[in-house]
């Protein structure tokens, strides 16, 4: 049995978390702490993995406390820079238990993550490609940084095969072309109804490949939190892993 | 036996319509003309309908003349505008035959027409909306004159409903939310392989309804012209009708 | 201010209704009942509505008294028979208050009251079409009463047009065309994270005509619901109403 | 430049071939054979690879004679068994040029060889899937033999991953539900209008991931055509490779 404890176990994630933990056959929750509870009672005793999920503002402190209490951690609040993450990987290096492992993912929707490393793997195969994501009308920023971070792995990608621009003859428009990330045009789509989804369209003369990820709602990072808890239990590297496409065996 | 003739008969729809009417069985090949042909060889005696696909340089004089002639006429070059379909409208009431016809129309694809005019029906009952439309990556105007049409047909229909804006808390973008059709989103993709393609996305707390046309190949343009053909020949008013719309018994 | 009772306040269905009658700005909650509450406590002077969602076994009875008791009911409860629903016109008939009113839908999603009227209306435009419902796994029954519905209002439209059998040129199946609902075949997916879907595809040649209507949750039905009960207390018709498509101007 | 002959150059796929050859700026047309044309033509010094695209009752011979000439040699024709695909691994054997070359794919439209192949790199990570394949009303066969490919692909690797069975309550089924492949429900769809089409649908609780090939026309197979060609005059391995999966960088 996997210890799992959960930070921010009142939050929207966290409360997920808790189910999805209680839920796990192989797993058993441990602490739930929220803000205002003591991370130092989470141990290697009572705990194998912590997984944190709280704001942007508390998750660096929530994270170096967790590691300097010997403890692995599963981190999915958002936010991070560069900057951040050396310092995490920093207090890795000279953490109390030997072959610490911290874990930390923008998203942990499985299909999500699928969906980018395979319009990834295509990008060189095809002409043409536009990316569209979708979401509930109530966010801020357009596009979603998933949907830049797919546009910029395809224009990488297509840049390596030495792949022209993508064909585009248009001459006359008032903005319906979206906006380009590295030469990538990207749409994105307000809807009431909707949560978080993204779609990848390829195509070549007489064939188009499509890639669609949907996340309903946020049960649907659980899969993904579950599957990197476990591989911090067992056979993950020691230090910083960032991505849930390294979990996968892809 | 419904007697066609074709003018622009070489041309890329044109040929298509030969094709067509070749195909129909109540329908037969009366003249096929092109460019420098004789457009008074069409007379009543040899053609209950002409079908006109030509350029929009060409169509206004070929139209008069045909209905000077005495015949009906489907017309499906673009580029009309109000006031050249009112010199139609003119021709018709001063033409040699009673009860003469004319039909004009941006998009004779069946199902093209149908998701615009659904796309009308639905707007009032849904919170969200916004259109998608994919063309081949030639096309040199963003968005398409249908998406247009299909945006503005929808913002007329909730305003008449009494709605308000469509819900957006979008505060940063770099261009990826689209072009504001009378408020209505509207986001154009270029994809090679594609050829014209419309979706609609309607949107409520928990549900969505999406609306979509495909027009794989001009092939698709057929059965809406032989459709107008027969209307011409049986029991349209006579007199100009604009849009495929009024031949669909909706 | 529409004072609004629900029966079954405390099902899964009914939950939803209280809020969304709490949240609904020319509404009030009146009672909340639930299973072994007295429903002779909803009456004309504190309820112009009752919505009742409660389940297949007690729906007639609660109907029956509701309506003895002088008050207009909503009922979203599944299940009901052509017998059963002759009881409610019956029950209406000599109803203690004049002009009293029901109505019963099989489905409160307006996408899906949409989608399958306008499958209806393209029904006899198209040479092809298939039905594809999708749900997820837990549902016992396959197809979808939904879907069954669509596929026979196609087959009857498409039957009133004279239009004949979809071609297919299948000769080895195994199983995998689906099973056909009055020579419309319809397919039926069953698979985790989806709630309730329906896609209807309508072919020619050379183009498609795509309507899907999608139900992410149980929300979904609310904003029918809510209309329903608003059309009840003003210009809906005295007697027994079925069907969501009768309330939308379509 | 790459010299390329084409054995079937009159027919349909053949004529496709020809138009991609003499359109590729890194090849240049050879011979172009039709039934009836002497194939002992076809010799290393005017050929580095021959594509042949003909009917199954000759393609055997055509491919055993050109590797008899000492060509190099890409077929599109299907219909291969297991024992014919051995014959021409022994004729590779003793071929008269050293590490001579022949390819032979089932479909080489690199949307369906990508979509089947990022299917089976899924699998294993969603609890529910099923395929779908959407073509023409004239196919006689169904499923496609691609969905089968496809569907027994994730199916093999679920098992691998000690997956248990894909979750389905269905009681009551009329036939929707599609046909069982391995375990894997398979649903064909026949619209006119339609070429050849895969949808492969996985699911999680609140997540789905799509993954979509379309094939609109004979034209989509000429890109994977070329890039075998180009594959066999430059570094494809000695003697029978099958399946185009293998000549891309996955």
């Amino acid at each position: 049995m996997i210890k799992v404890s959960v930070v921010g176990a009142k939050g929207r994630m966290g409360r997920h978390v808790v189910d999805a933990v209680n839920g796990a056959a192989d797993m058993q929750l441990a602490l739930a702490l929220d803000a205002g509870d003591d991370l130092t009672r989470i141990t290697p005793e009572n705990t194998d993995v912590a997984v944190e999920f709280t704001v942007p503002s508390v998750t660096l402190d929530n994270v170096l406390t967790l590691i300097a209490q010997g403890v692995d951690v599963v981190v999915g609040t958002t936010g991070w820079t560069d900057e951040r993450l050396d310092q995490v990987r920093e207090a890795l290096a000279k953490a109390p238990r030997e072959g610490q492992k911290a874990f930390i993912a923008p998203n942990f929707a499985i299909s999500a993550v699928l969906a980018d490393y395979f319009s990834t793997q295509a990008a060189k195969y095809f002409e043409s490609v536009e990316v569209i994501e979708l979401h509930h009308p109530n966010k801020v920023d357009a596009p979603s940084g998933t949907a830049i971070h797919t546009a910029q792995g395809i224009a990488a990608a297509r840049k390596a095969a030495g792949l022209p621009a993508v064909p585009d003859a248009t001459e006359t428009d008032g903005g319906s072309r979206g906006q380009s990330v590295d030469g990538i045009q990207v749409h994105a789509v307000r809807l009431r109804g909707l949560n978080a989804h993204e779609e990848v369209l390829f195509g070549n003369a007489g064939e188009q490949l499509t890639i669609r990820a949907d996340s309903f709602d946020r049960g649907s990072f659980m899969p993904g939190v579950l599957l990197a808890a476990r591989k911090l239990a067992s056979d993950a590297p020691a230090g910083l892993t960032v991505g849930l496409a390294n979990f996968l065996d892809l």
